[in-house]
């Protein structure tokens, strides 16, 4: 018979610390289960909450609704104009978009849908993927309706030993008490969303431009330095936000300093990692919800975070929950 | 009407390519969805290929078979012996063991199941977490019939620009030609199992030494910088490797040099890295497969895959597939 080892539990662990933050920001991930897959030309493309599903459901002409999916219903007309395939395809994207739109204004109208008030007039492109021509565009305010994964960019700032060359200070930011969402919070120093056909890296270094000052020549030293990914439940927990977000590291020289250049920003402060890590550990509501998880996906990358504390393993599943983690079954 | 943009997609992307090289490592995925839940006091430690199960339905006095499950039967006199919570634990693992022991002995001696003709007098624990005590152990020939989580440490040597602290050059190893497993194919630096209860950082600086000649000191610059998962298929198909692998980096002297101790690897060369990403690309079987994947899960990390590549996003949830990805569930 084989012998037994019993291990002891931690009995303190950082990990499992950091690993509520993430989960705790991955707080749509219940409802999802709940969802409905959003279907477009036989690709699921995102998912509709039942609430979401039930408004939908006023307009058959547009969305076929069944219990484990809405499909948005295809006009045969749409995609006989001839053409070359991309041209065809641009036909159908906008016939599709045009359909979408009027059950949109029908409903934001009505005032049924919450976040239909936050009507910015922007297109929001359906995809399969972040490198795939959008199926169809849609207004910016619906994309939780419809669970649409949404992509940003976000860059750690930082100032590292010229000898052991590990990260020692983070700069952080603090956003404006003036600004809509998360007032007062702690940021990265350089963050944005990324539009459909647009470059992260591009998007990053105007980001870094325009919120902190820093120049092009120095945001060449921007190092693309992977993702994280999670699943947000809307505000009105109508939608589901699947945001899949580009991370990069940039290295400062010790002199240089951000300047609060757009008005997003009230401060930049440039703090020891260690602090950065305490604080990230504790379950104050003082970072920006996604900015903590960015934050904590750079201290497992350096080192700050240790494999045999309980929950590093967990820790590194849930920085990839959402969108990256469900993506590679499909 | 919102306009319709159209991307094009990327003409060639090395991100696809070494996306096609991870999903080649990632073999088992398509098998495991065929398996069953291998259930232990009502948790879920592992998924049983519906062979294996077939096989294990033949001793029904120790597993009951459904189509969803495979349960391993607890005896309620196995935890009655009273004690602390700890005792009484150890004690039902042990009688576990023993039961599950014997069935295996049995079909080692029928020779039905390939995989345990390379059986070692050697425990191998079944725990719902790495940080977990364990619920039982088995033999560790029998791991893949119980689509047991294992886990490894993999080190990346490297040396570094001392002006941009980017690295140039990666430390490759060749597995000896008389290693049973991937003779002559292309290896990191330094890497290892990590049994039960081990530390995987004291596991890795071990490894360090005793395949690379990496002295404790020189050791004491590792860093822990996140992991890798896949799903593996057993070669006989009869089971489901699900490895998670710590990742750790360590940046070396251009003066070091490692050497060939336990006989191990035949020899290590100093390879630049973008030589590296190269071969990474092709799809030519120069390295241990899942290597592959750690030096690829490497350069995603220090900026030497494109972002604005098509798979880039896909790449990021593909090196944390099987177990750190289906663990965010549970």
């Amino acid at each position: 018979m084989l012998p037994v080892m019993l291990l002891l539990p931690c009995r303190t662990s950082r990990a499992l610390d950091f690993l509520a933050r993430v989960r705790a920001n991955d707080c749509g991930a219940a409802a999802a289960a709940t969802a409905r897959r959003f279907v477009v030309g036989q690709e699921t493309l995102g998912r509709v909450l039942p609430i979401a599903a039930h408004a939908l459901s006023a307009f058959p002409q547009t969305f076929e609704i069944s219990d484990e999916a809405v499909t948005l219903r295809d006009d045969p007309a749409w995609s006989s104009g001839g053409g070359s395939a991309s041209e065809v395809d641009a036909a159908l994207a906008g016939s599709r978009s045009a359909a979408v739109s009027r059950v949109l204004n029908a409903l934001r109208e009505e005032g049924a849908v919450p976040m239909l008030r936050g009507w910015r007039d922007e297109a929001f492109a359906v995809r399969p993927s972040f490198y795939a021509p959008p199926r169809l565009v849609v207004e910016r305010a619906a994309a939780p309706l419809f669970g649409l994964p949404s992509y940003g960019c976000f860059t750690n700032g930082f100032v590292v030993d010229r000898e052991t060359l590990k990260p020692t200070h983070v700069w952080l930011g603090r956003r404006a008490e003036n600004k809509p969402t998360w007032p007062g919070l702690l940021d990265c120093v350089a963050a944005g969303g990324i539009a459909a056909g647009a470059s992260p890296t591009k998007a990053m270094v105007e980001e870094c431009a325009e919120e902190a000052g820093i120049p092009r020549e120095v945001a060449r030293g921007l190092t693309s330095a992977g993702g994280v990914s999670y699943t947000g439940l809307n505000e009105d927990r109508w939608g589901i936000k699947e945001d899949v977000l580009f991370v990069f590291d940039l290295r400062l020289d010790p002199s240089f300093e951000p300047v609060c250049t757009d008005g997003e920003m009230s401060e930049f402060r440039l703090v020891p990692i260690e602090e950065v890590a305490d604080m990230l550990a504790s379950s104050e509501a003082i970072f920006k919800p996604n900015v903590g998880v960015v934050m904590i996906d750079f201290l497992v990358r350096h080192g700050f975070v240790d494999p045999d504390e309980e929950g590093y393993v967990e820790l590194l599943g849930a920085l990839r929950s959402g969108a990256l983690c469900s993506g590679k079954k499909s």
